[in-house]
């Protein structure tokens, strides 16, 4: 059975000769205030040029899915999901955003990215 | 219990070896017309890339609130708020804009930005 | 100097022979939140036939700005600006509309309107 | 030379054995607030069914512009429109809306209307 | 080669036994204004049922160009269209609008309409 | 190999006992103008509401096509390809617009349509 | 009592080491052709970068008021707003854009702008 | 009485010593096509710098009136109504562009301007 | 009578001694399938700087009409019209864009050009 | 019969001395989950300057129809579709997107090019 996991999946670059570009658009995303406890909702964009390793999509899902329960600030999630990507995947290239709903009557976009020397 | 004030709270930017880009949008502003006394309203747009600190989302409502029952022109509200979120985390760049809703038949937006230097 | 205040002023209706229709787009509404303190926001449409007496602009808006430190829920003041539309001009008809900005991460709508029997 | 005038011009309804339909829409309208003095601006839209006379459209233009140096109302001069109208040509069915311009952070919509008994 | 003309050529409607609609959009309508002798623009809609006939196409476009050098009412040239496809065609209802551009700060539109009685 | 044909092939209406909805939008017509003999174009679009027989898409095309070398006005051949249709399937409701591209300055739009008496 | 004047009021810029964008957005301007005598109108936008001095909205509202009863050509009277503004503030840079209602069937916008040299 | 002429009128430019833009959008224009004698329709549009003179409104107006009855290609009324400006005020720069109907099924767009050595 | 024709013709350029620009937009092209002889659609857009020669409107209308028989693929005919339009009027510069219907469930769009070097 | 097929089809570029571009757009694109064996659909675009070789559209059709009983990753089929192009048609530059419809609550979109040194 599926399950929520941190542990992202991947699979080796089936062109690892050419550079080219990967984008995931999540919508789907969920977790709580680490202030309140209560749900926060946003959308999740991801962009990257993989190297050696692509990450597997439902693995991804299930990552998404890992944070439903956990309290995090916008600004750290934004940073953990790059980092975490960049751990499994080691990009050439890799850019995370996140739009979050309105909370406080305020709403919040974190945008951060990565680009490995050459 | 919550009230207004002019103290911004600030967390450690949780990921302080990446410039990464914070955008807040704050439609919930109003204040005093130095001129009349009667209320005034605007949309505040804050966009910023981190140093070492990161403001903390409810203390950015309370800061805003703060003006409710202030005086001030446009031109002085927007670049004091650009001037406070600076003393609060002395980001590497910040931008403020404010578009205040049409007085005197006339419709005014002020923009005003910081960088620091490298 | 003008200051708030909940006495909406009138003046005769300069066409009691004609039934006819009168519109308030009013944007700039604020209040508080009866269980937190804190600022709401929220757009009123007024909608009115008038019969013997017309509301006076200025004090409509002045009527507005006298809920800014009170603090009342959605459905209450949108029913009060109602009840004191119809006590200070005794219209025809009147419908009044409250869009409330997201709280709670909802929007609320009220809609409550008045028809004179003829 | 062309002046204000609210003498309304008429000529004979070229086809007075047919009911149709006349719109202008007359977004330069200008007048006085009676309270402050200042300058207020609306779009006056017409929508008639003539009887025996037409109105001339240049003199709809000056009579428009005969009211750029008084006082009046919303609710007043959208009616008083009207009235001038049917004055002037009599006609089986019209209409005045006036769109007026955001005054006191409110925008106003005055609609008024009349139908000949048959 | 081909010349203005008021004479509406017509072709034996070719479906007589069903009512059904023909719709004509023409936006190059041009003729002169009776007061000042200038030019003004119009985009001129017809819509129809015929009866026995239906106009031929080429020959709307040179009745239009007739009116180029005539000094006609906005209200007049719309009702004398009608008159013309009546008289020309006989349908079963017809509807002409006139959608006449800005003169003297006003646009101006003419809707008129003829149904035969069954 | 395919071939232009003015003979329509159909199939059972697989849900005879079921009233429903089928829409062609067809934007590739063209045939010939019967005054000049120059090309002209439309878009067709049908509607229909089927009895025992649908409409074969592929013989629809070829019918479309069979109008390519043939001198039609605009009125006729939409009434014509409603009788074709009409003869072909014997719908409960079948509709057929035309849209026509611009000739001699003026889009025409052609709208004729049939209903089973039940 | 506020009276239309050219004389435009000022206040210290409050943010005199920092440079920053002000924009208004005037729809509310009306003057009288100086061929004709009669009413013309226009949207007027301002954008400026201000020095020691920032001009005062209510007296921008006076200051547009002005013109009302004045006959002046499009091309002037947009590079006069831009002189004054210059005269009365000395900004960095000011940009005034006039967009003018359509006369003689023509619609006119015209721009100017300055930069104080460095 | 005003007639049409393709004697273009000028006032001294009121702001010689700075350079700013004027915009003309004319959507009134008609000439007739050389080849049939028949009405063709475009919009002009005006776009340039002055130097000493600029072109006033109401005689650009009689100026394209002039073309009323005159046979022109698209191509060279586009460049003759530049030369006509060019010889009349003597611009910095000027730019015309011509947008014409559909004739022969075909849209044209002519697009020509001139810039003067410095 | 018009007839199709690959003869484009021509008139001078009116105006030689200066580069311009000139636009065709072309809705009404078709052809046949050189692989199935079925009719084909598309879009031809044209833009060009004339040289000595212009291209004449009608006579492009006709040469677009002689591939109405003709079996064509996209990327040929395409070629073929830039080729022509070289040949008839050899321009400083001429762009070709054909944009074919739907096909084999794939749209295409071929474009090609030339600059005359200098 | 036509039957899918990896065999992709070509013929002589019509115009070898000329860069030019085609676009192929095929939003009907269907394969296998290679996880899970369920349908997945993708829209690709096709970018490409072609050298001595066009690939022809049916053949197109039948090679994207080929993958439709295939389990393939986002990735990996994004970069074949690429290398069978090249290798069928040897382009000069040729450039394939995929946009794959949302699976586990994301959608993905992989974009692949390939330019011929020269």
């Amino acid at each position: 059975m599926t399950k929520p996991s941190k542990q992202l999946k991947t699979f080796p670059n089936p062109k690892k000769d050419r550079d080219y570009e990967i984008n995931f658009d999540c919508p789907e995303f969920t977790y709580l205030c680490p202030m309140t406890g209560q749900p926060d909702f946003a959308t999740i964009k991801i962009h990257c040029i993989p190297d050696k390793l692509c990450v597997e999509l439902k693995s991804l899902e299930l990552y998404l899915w890992s944070y439903r329960d956990e309290g995090v600030f916008h600004e750290d999630v934004t940073n953990r999901i790059l980092d975490d990507l960049m751990k499994a995947i080691d990009p050439k290239f890799i850019e995370v955003t996140g739009d979050y709903y309105v909370r406080s009557g305020i709403r919040t976009v974190v945008n951060t990215k990565y680009e490995k020397s050459k």
